[in-house]
């Protein structure tokens, strides 16, 4: 039977608990030093597989890696902004990060030319992660399509230490095209375990929670070719502007990065608040922020002052924050961040050597 | 429904027509040239796919290759003989050889280690093949496990280009280790007509009747990526020693080519023969060579003549050739073939560079 959470869907997920206590994802470990990071504090990272034995690593300066990818298909958007963040504040501790471009599975299950894939991956996501901070220089950046023998190699012999039965509990049936795709992105999370490439270690993968199944399904196939488990940590799914799924396929559901800001803010007057059918009600009951997307968007990532957020959540409860003004401020904030993303994301396009990233050295 | 010949079971097939008739392999083209070759003389190549529009592009000196594959598990026996020699032909020909180790196959399918495997495709195959007369240095070796980046991402590419419902028409219901393996026997076809190798051409893969399946598999994909489909030549499985099928795991049902002269003669002695019961009733009704073992390695590959083969046979139909006698003549060739062929493959091991073979170039 398929679960309700799917990585090849957009996924809206009411209550988390629930998926976790269901699929074993447990709490995040209540950890000081993790509480430096808005999404930690926040819990909107609200749970975990393994990730107290990758901490454990990490203190005892073992090696360590933290891995994430790029589906370079349709635009990039806020909602992808978790896991750069994550990345990123990696990276600012010195960790080994490594970023995938998943061509060879947006060609299979999505049907992209590897070529468009590859323009899409740098010019929408790339450039945009490197605007949002990450350094090019600390970063090992793949192309699936273009990665070693040995990475293909594993791809090709994981298909043994698993059953079409055990694929299809996990994912719903499968054809052929996505069982390759699943095998790929396990030979992604584990080929750098191998001696080829840094040995046997702990890798960690920050996912959304619609990712979770994969790691199930990496986690399960690691011990049958000798490679330790990787960790993740698991987010929330940040959800549409209009209620309902974030989703590429609907324009007005999403704030995009590569958004002109003027669209960004259109998209913000219609997004759904908690606001009350009149002034005057709002004033009496209050508003509700819980079920507000401009106070998420605040909370997830337009306003860091956890006081200020709570003064504005407060203020909102009381009656005495209105919708309008809560927007024009949100707007404010959108437009100089969309601003500034785009200057550096030009930048950062000039910065890029593409060639390199795909360059045929392993033809 | 699973049909009845099968690339991953030994087979015994009775009826040659009705299998062709049923799949379309259509009769080898009647071609003079052909004729100096037994195999085509014989009938013994009886069907093919393409071949003729092969023929042709021989003829005009276009692009051509052959290639054929090393299934590195158990022994190799007579009965692989036929496809070694058929290569040696056309590499005598002067055409492109390729000769692919399957490595992943043989993990994936068999459970044999990779090193393993690579031990025993040196040694009791790649060996064996040069004392047939392989020329190494006109002969492009490879394990499929150490190929290329541009031949895996094909056959990752290939599973987005069939189903599973038509894989499992072809091949019976298969699992992850049989899709993946599948896939990777496409590319190893496919993948020379790559801009990375040759381009398109036609490529040739000389295969037994049990192989056919992936042919009609793969001739059925190459259209989808703008390649060219490729041809095959169909040939006779020779039978079992003792009679049912020729099998690795029957030790008297073949001949080893690293068997001792002295166990192959014994497995001779103990062969099926078309003899009759008694040495006075052979005499009355005569022998039936058609189902004799000791015959079929005459007419396989211990009698080139073919005035020589008739008149044995003829002989044997009339009752005047007994069992005992003829038997006889076959050991003692097939005792100077196998220490003849010893030397060679003494010689060969010394030759073969294996470090090139699965060196770690695409790492």
């Amino acid at each position: 039977m398929k679960e309700e959470i799917s990585p090849w869907e957009s996924s809206n997920v009411k209550d988390y608990k629930k998926i976790s206590k269901k699929f074993g994802i447990k709490p995040v470990p209540d950890n000081p030093e993790l509480k430096e990071n808005l999404y930690f504090r926040r819990n909107l990272i609200f749970g975990h597989r393994d990730f107290d034995k990758f901490l454990k690593d990490w203190k005892n300066n073992k090696k360590t890696s933290v891995l994430t990818g790029i589906m370079p298909s349709g635009p990039m958007h806020l909602g992808h902004k978790m896991t750069v963040d994550q990345c990123v504040w990696y990276q600012d501790k010195g960790l080994d990060t490594y970023v995938l471009i998943a061509d060879i599975e947006a060609s299979l299950t999505r049907g992209l030319s590897l070529k468009k894939s590859r323009k899409n991956a740098i010019q929408e996501y790339l450039a945009n992660w490197m605007a949002l901070g990450l350094d090019l220089d600390k970063t090992e950046v793949y192309a699936q399509s273009n990665r070693s023998v040995p990475y293909y190699r594993l791809a090709s012999l994981l298909s043994k230490d698993t059953t079409l039965a055990e694929m299809n509990a996990i994912y719903g049936n499968l054809e052929p095209e996505k069982i390759t795709s699943t095998l790929t992105q396990a030979s992604d999370v584990l080929h750098l375990q191998l001696d080829d490439y840094k040995g046997n270690h702990r890798v960690l993968v920050p996912v959304g929670v619609d990712q979770d199944p994969h790691l199930r399904f990496i986690r399960d196939l690691a011990p049958k070719k000798d490679l330790m488990k990787p960790a993740s940590t698991v987010h929330k799914l940040i959800p549409g502007l209009t209620g309902g799924k974030m989703s590429s396929s609907k324009k007005t559901s999403y704030i995009g990065l590569n958004d002109k800001p003027k669209d960004a803010e259109k998209k913000i007057d219609n997004a759904v608040t908690g606001g009350r059918v009149s002034l005057d009600e709002q004033k009496k009951k209050g508003g509700k922020p819980e079920e507000c997307m401009v106070f998420t968007l605040f909370k997830y990532y337009f306003e860091e002052n956890d006081e200020e957020l709570e003064k504005r959540k407060k203020k909102c409860l009381n009656g005495d924050l209105f919708c309008g003004e809560c927007k024009q401020c949100l707007k404010e904030r959108v437009s100089k961040f969309m601003k500034e993303l785009k200057e550096k994301r030009e930048e950062a396009l000039n910065e890029i050597d593409v060639e390199k990233i795909f360059e045929e050295e392993n033809r």
